[in-house]
Protein backbone atom coordinates (compact mmCIF):
# COMPACT_ATOMS: atom_id res chain seq x y z
CA UNK A 1 0.00 0.00 0.00
CA UNK A 2 1.49 3.68 -1.28
CA UNK A 3 1.00 6.33 1.49
CA UNK A 4 -2.02 8.89 0.49
CA UNK A 5 -2.97 11.09 0.18
CA UNK A 6 0.06 12.09 -2.21
CA UNK A 7 -2.09 14.79 -3.52
CA UNK A 8 -1.84 16.99 -0.45
CA UNK A 9 1.98 15.62 0.19
CA UNK A 10 2.84 17.05 -3.15
CA UNK A 11 1.29 19.80 -2.53
CA UNK A 12 3.32 20.73 0.55
CA UNK A 13 6.17 19.45 -1.18
CA UNK A 14 5.66 22.29 -3.90
CA UNK A 15 4.70 25.22 -1.46
CA UNK A 16 7.63 23.94 0.86
CA UNK A 17 10.14 24.10 -2.39
CA UNK A 18 9.61 27.35 -3.62
CA UNK A 19 9.33 28.88 -0.43
CA UNK A 20 12.96 28.08 0.62
CA UNK A 21 14.15 28.48 -3.19
CA UNK A 22 12.67 32.16 -3.25
CA UNK A 23 13.72 32.70 0.66
CA UNK A 24 17.63 31.14 0.37
CA UNK A 25 17.49 28.42 -2.08
CA UNK A 26 21.06 27.26 -0.64
CA UNK A 27 19.03 25.54 1.65
CA UNK A 28 17.51 23.50 -1.05
CA UNK A 29 19.83 20.68 -0.33
CA UNK A 30 17.57 19.37 2.63
CA UNK A 31 15.09 18.15 -0.14
CA UNK A 32 17.52 15.94 -1.76
CA UNK A 33 19.87 12.76 -1.66
CA UNK A 34 23.09 11.22 -2.89
CA UNK A 35 20.58 9.72 -5.95
CA UNK A 36 18.76 12.72 -6.43
CA UNK A 37 19.21 14.32 -10.52
CA UNK A 38 18.54 17.65 -11.37
CA UNK A 39 18.24 18.74 -14.88
CA UNK A 40 17.73 22.20 -15.46
CA UNK A 41 17.39 23.70 -18.32
CA UNK A 42 18.99 20.61 -20.28
CA UNK A 43 22.09 20.46 -18.10
CA UNK A 44 22.28 17.54 -16.09
CA UNK A 45 23.43 17.33 -12.00
CA UNK A 46 23.96 14.27 -9.76
CA UNK A 47 24.11 14.58 -5.77
CA UNK A 48 23.03 17.42 -3.18
CA UNK A 49 25.81 18.40 -3.95
CA UNK A 50 25.87 19.22 -7.31
CA UNK A 51 22.59 20.12 -7.46
CA UNK A 52 23.14 22.33 -4.72
CA UNK A 53 25.86 24.13 -5.92
CA UNK A 54 24.14 24.74 -9.47
CA UNK A 55 21.14 26.63 -7.90
CA UNK A 56 22.90 28.36 -5.43
CA UNK A 57 25.57 29.54 -8.86
CA UNK A 58 22.12 30.88 -10.57
CA UNK A 59 22.80 34.59 -11.40
CA UNK A 60 20.19 36.61 -9.98
CA UNK A 61 19.71 38.11 -6.97
CA UNK A 62 15.94 37.93 -6.39
CA UNK A 63 13.41 35.64 -7.58
CA UNK A 64 9.97 34.95 -7.06
CA UNK A 65 7.86 31.84 -8.21
CA UNK A 66 4.18 31.73 -8.54
CA UNK A 67 2.22 28.99 -9.73
CA UNK A 68 -0.23 28.71 -11.83
CA UNK A 69 -1.39 24.84 -12.22
CA UNK A 70 0.01 22.03 -9.99
CA UNK A 71 -0.73 18.02 -11.03
CA UNK A 72 0.29 15.43 -8.59
CA UNK A 73 -0.22 11.54 -9.27
CA UNK A 74 1.00 8.58 -7.58
CA UNK A 75 3.44 6.24 -9.26
CA UNK A 76 3.57 2.20 -9.75
CA UNK A 77 6.10 2.50 -6.98
CA UNK A 78 4.58 4.51 -4.61
CA UNK A 79 6.40 7.98 -5.33
CA UNK A 80 4.64 11.21 -6.06
CA UNK A 81 5.10 13.00 -9.45
CA UNK A 82 4.54 16.28 -9.77
CA UNK A 83 3.69 19.00 -12.26
CA UNK A 84 3.81 22.49 -11.97
CA UNK A 85 3.40 25.56 -14.28
CA UNK A 86 4.04 28.83 -13.16
CA UNK A 87 5.68 32.15 -13.35
CA UNK A 88 8.70 33.73 -11.95
CA UNK A 89 10.54 37.24 -11.24
CA UNK A 90 14.40 37.08 -11.30
CA UNK A 91 15.42 40.55 -10.07
CA UNK A 92 13.91 43.21 -12.62
CA UNK A 93 13.53 40.83 -15.57
CA UNK A 94 10.21 40.66 -17.17
CA UNK A 95 7.80 37.63 -15.82
CA UNK A 96 8.57 34.44 -17.62
CA UNK A 97 6.81 31.24 -17.66
CA UNK A 98 8.38 27.89 -16.22
CA UNK A 99 7.34 24.38 -15.68
CA UNK A 100 9.15 21.80 -13.41
CA UNK A 101 8.39 18.05 -12.89
CA UNK A 102 9.32 16.32 -9.48
CA UNK A 103 9.58 12.48 -8.52
CA UNK A 104 9.17 12.20 -4.38
CA UNK A 105 10.12 9.10 -2.68
CA UNK A 106 9.27 7.89 0.94
CA UNK A 107 12.85 6.59 2.21
CA UNK A 108 13.30 5.84 6.10
CA UNK A 109 9.77 7.77 6.77
CA UNK A 110 10.65 11.15 4.94
CA UNK A 111 10.30 12.27 1.60
CA UNK A 112 13.01 13.65 -0.72
CA UNK A 113 12.98 14.44 -3.80
CA UNK A 114 14.85 12.20 -6.47
CA UNK A 115 14.07 13.59 -10.19
CA UNK A 116 13.80 17.13 -10.34
CA UNK A 117 13.29 19.19 -14.38
CA UNK A 118 12.95 22.53 -15.30
CA UNK A 119 12.57 24.38 -18.35
CA UNK A 120 11.54 28.09 -18.70
CA UNK A 121 8.37 28.40 -20.94
CA UNK A 122 10.44 31.43 -23.39
CA UNK A 123 11.43 28.24 -25.53
CA UNK A 124 7.55 28.08 -26.90
CA UNK A 125 7.60 31.76 -27.66
CA UNK A 126 11.21 32.36 -29.29
CA UNK B 1 21.01 -2.51 -12.44
CA UNK B 2 18.85 -0.06 -14.48
CA UNK B 3 17.88 -0.96 -18.28
CA UNK B 4 20.72 1.63 -20.24
CA UNK B 5 20.11 4.33 -22.42
CA UNK B 6 17.44 5.52 -20.75
CA UNK B 7 17.59 8.67 -22.77
CA UNK B 8 17.55 7.23 -26.03
CA UNK B 9 14.44 5.12 -24.90
CA UNK B 10 12.90 7.93 -23.38
CA UNK B 11 13.25 9.76 -26.94
CA UNK B 12 12.01 6.70 -28.89
CA UNK B 13 9.02 6.70 -26.60
CA UNK B 14 7.93 10.29 -26.76
CA UNK B 15 8.76 9.85 -30.69
CA UNK B 16 6.29 7.30 -30.73
CA UNK B 17 3.79 8.61 -28.40
CA UNK B 18 3.16 12.10 -30.68
CA UNK B 19 3.38 10.03 -34.07
CA UNK B 20 0.80 8.20 -32.79
CA UNK B 21 -1.37 10.91 -31.42
CA UNK B 22 -0.60 12.99 -34.16
CA UNK B 23 -2.04 10.23 -36.90
CA UNK B 24 -4.54 8.20 -34.82
CA UNK B 25 -4.65 8.78 -30.91
CA UNK B 26 -7.27 5.97 -30.67
CA UNK B 27 -4.38 3.88 -31.03
CA UNK B 28 -2.54 5.34 -27.60
CA UNK B 29 -4.38 2.08 -26.04
CA UNK B 30 -1.44 0.90 -26.81
CA UNK B 31 1.24 2.12 -24.20
CA UNK B 32 -0.52 2.31 -21.28
CA UNK B 33 -1.73 0.11 -18.85
CA UNK B 34 -5.09 -0.72 -15.91
CA UNK B 35 -2.54 1.37 -13.64
CA UNK B 36 -1.50 4.41 -15.71
CA UNK B 37 -2.60 7.15 -15.10
CA UNK B 38 -3.57 10.80 -16.90
CA UNK B 39 -4.26 13.90 -15.63
CA UNK B 40 -5.31 15.99 -18.74
CA UNK B 41 -5.65 20.15 -18.11
CA UNK B 42 -6.28 19.00 -14.12
CA UNK B 43 -8.85 16.03 -15.04
CA UNK B 44 -7.98 12.91 -13.39
CA UNK B 45 -8.88 9.21 -15.70
CA UNK B 46 -7.08 5.91 -14.84
CA UNK B 47 -6.72 2.89 -16.54
CA UNK B 48 -5.85 2.19 -20.83
CA UNK B 49 -9.78 2.38 -21.36
CA UNK B 50 -10.65 6.11 -19.52
CA UNK B 51 -7.94 7.13 -21.12
CA UNK B 52 -7.78 6.60 -24.52
CA UNK B 53 -11.65 7.15 -24.48
CA UNK B 54 -10.67 10.72 -23.10
CA UNK B 55 -7.71 11.23 -25.57
CA UNK B 56 -10.51 10.43 -28.39
CA UNK B 57 -12.99 12.12 -27.68
CA UNK B 58 -10.94 15.75 -27.28
CA UNK B 59 -13.17 18.09 -29.71
CA UNK B 60 -10.61 17.96 -33.08
CA UNK B 61 -9.91 16.30 -36.00
CA UNK B 62 -6.81 17.31 -36.67
CA UNK B 63 -3.67 17.94 -34.15
CA UNK B 64 0.28 18.32 -35.26
CA UNK B 65 2.60 18.25 -32.28
CA UNK B 66 6.24 19.53 -32.63
CA UNK B 67 8.84 19.28 -29.87
CA UNK B 68 10.69 22.17 -28.44
CA UNK B 69 12.66 20.52 -25.65
CA UNK B 70 12.90 17.10 -23.81
CA UNK B 71 14.36 16.26 -20.74
CA UNK B 72 15.09 12.25 -19.54
CA UNK B 73 16.04 11.27 -16.38
CA UNK B 74 16.04 7.61 -14.79
CA UNK B 75 13.55 7.15 -11.30
CA UNK B 76 15.37 5.21 -8.31
CA UNK B 77 13.01 2.78 -8.96
CA UNK B 78 14.50 2.23 -12.95
CA UNK B 79 11.41 4.02 -14.48
CA UNK B 80 12.16 6.63 -16.99
CA UNK B 81 10.97 10.30 -15.95
CA UNK B 82 10.20 12.35 -19.65
CA UNK B 83 9.11 15.96 -19.52
CA UNK B 84 8.30 17.39 -22.84
CA UNK B 85 7.80 21.21 -23.86
CA UNK B 86 6.30 21.76 -27.21
CA UNK B 87 3.80 23.47 -29.58
CA UNK B 88 1.01 21.85 -31.01
CA UNK B 89 -1.73 23.03 -33.58
CA UNK B 90 -5.43 22.12 -33.35
CA UNK B 91 -7.67 21.93 -36.62
CA UNK B 92 -7.35 25.83 -37.66
CA UNK B 93 -6.70 27.09 -33.69
CA UNK B 94 -3.33 29.09 -33.46
CA UNK B 95 -0.31 27.50 -32.04
CA UNK B 96 -0.23 26.84 -28.54
CA UNK B 97 2.26 25.57 -25.94
CA UNK B 98 2.21 22.88 -24.07
CA UNK B 99 4.25 20.78 -21.28
CA UNK B 100 3.91 17.24 -20.80
CA UNK B 101 5.32 14.60 -18.38
CA UNK B 102 5.73 10.62 -18.43
CA UNK B 103 6.79 7.97 -16.46
CA UNK B 104 7.66 4.97 -18.39
CA UNK B 105 8.14 1.40 -16.84
CA UNK B 106 9.16 -2.09 -17.88
CA UNK B 107 7.47 -4.39 -17.51
CA UNK B 108 7.81 -8.05 -18.87
CA UNK B 109 10.14 -6.55 -21.56
CA UNK B 110 8.11 -3.90 -22.64
CA UNK B 111 8.10 -0.23 -21.65
CA UNK B 112 4.51 1.22 -20.59
CA UNK B 113 3.57 4.33 -19.46
CA UNK B 114 2.44 4.03 -16.14
CA UNK B 115 1.85 8.08 -15.73
CA UNK B 116 1.10 11.09 -17.72
CA UNK B 117 0.18 14.54 -17.36
CA UNK B 118 -0.76 17.59 -19.45
CA UNK B 119 -1.34 21.17 -19.82
CA UNK B 120 -1.73 23.95 -22.17
CA UNK B 121 0.77 26.51 -21.71
CA UNK B 122 -1.38 29.47 -22.38
CA UNK B 123 -2.19 29.24 -18.13
CA UNK B 124 1.11 30.84 -18.49
CA UNK B 125 0.45 34.02 -20.33
CA UNK B 126 -3.52 34.46 -19.84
Amino acid sequence: MCEKPWEQLGNSFVQHYYSLFDSDRAQLGSIYIEQSCLTWEGQQFQGKGSIVEKLASLPFTKIAHSITAQDHQLTPDCCILSMVVGQLKVDDDPVMGFHQSFILKNINDGWVCTNDMFRLAIHNFG
